[in-house]
């Protein structure tokens, strides 16, 4: 089974990951937790170059879409698909949702370009998506109080309402797939949440 | 004008640039001499992830792929697009077409993949192209003269000459922009088969 955790920045992904993992190893199941963008040694060296906040140079929107989906296609190939073929659980934080809600929602990118990356480069999609949703407030004081923030969370409000819209789309045309977890509650409230999808499926 | 630079490892692709760029410069032209994967300091942090040899991972061949356009993306908008809309000549070492022979005709990579980025992914196309084309055996001495060879040059013979017939399908398909420059020649002559091919245009 491939799980993935979308939702902007301070939603407690990571809380929700970690209480998940808990539960499986519970549960005697092989677990694999990774992370988007990265999940892997070369895949992390993209990411570092994703987040690293450069003065200098602009990076163009497409080099960033492109990035992106390179460490996704490492990501997939060295690590994904191996762990599911073996019948392990892939716990994987962000994944082509992210994508779409901050390059596409968020900064305006062409959506057919996105499309043609996912038609072309993305073999396998996650069998669940929880969205964590919270409004941004809430998120961004979490996020500053975890330090310094990166090119990312640099970002104004206004982007990351862009970015929210971007998630509640993905939840619109794939209820499905995509299940809204409310990220306003505590972290344990979430996580029953998450576990009531799971026996739905 | 933009003008690319294309070929084997070793057929003289640079010193036809230095060449060409002297002459243009006894014209009083303004030059911009670059190079692919790179060309900005953002897109040669993605060619060295490119030519770095890791024997921890293998990369993908869609994350080769991926990488290769996402460097172009920000070359073609750091570099080469200011530098036309500039009315400056643009002379870069390598190009698309080295993404078709190097990962398509040499590596078997899927060439629907390759169209899909470079519909996408690549607003300007070069003016004219040479082809520097010499046989394999040929580049390999002078390349392995020059010292270390990086991931690329490590390569089989028989990868090389899959490579070489992606070139030449090129020129096949699209005589008008790709010119084939017979780099057995000395450089001096070299130059002078490109020198005929622009006072053609």
């Amino acid at each position: 089974m491939f799980i993935s955790f979308e939702g902007t920045e301070g939603v407690g992904k990571t809380t929700l990951i970690r209480k998940l993992h808990e539960h499986f190893q519970h549960l005697a199941k092989d677990v694999v937790l990774t992370r988007e963008p990265g999940g892997t040694p070369m895949a992390e060296q993209i990411r570092s170059l994703l987040l690293s906040v450069n003065h200098e140079e602009t990076m163009s929107n497409d080099t960033e879409l492109l990035l992106m989906y390179a460490a996704r296609a490492q990501h997939l190939e060295a690590v994904i698909l191996p762990a599911l073929a073996a019948d392990k659980i892939v716990l994987c934080d962000r994944f082509t949702d992210s994508s779409f809600a901050y390059q596409c929602a968020g900064r305006g990118l062409d959506r057919e370009k996105l499309k043609v990356l996912n038609d072309g480069f993305v073999a396998r999609m996650p069998d669940i998506t929880f969205w964590l949703d919270a409004p941004i407030e809430t998120g961004m004081l979490r996020a500053r109080e975890r330090g310094a923030l990166d090119r990312f969370e640099q970002e104004k409000a206004t982007f990351f309402e862009k970015v929210r819209s971007g998630f509640a789309e993905i939840h619109e045309n794939e209820p499905a797939r995509m299940k809204r977890l409310d990220a306003t509650q505590t972290p344990e409230q979430v996580f029953q949440q998450a576990l009531l999808h799971l026996q739905q499926i």
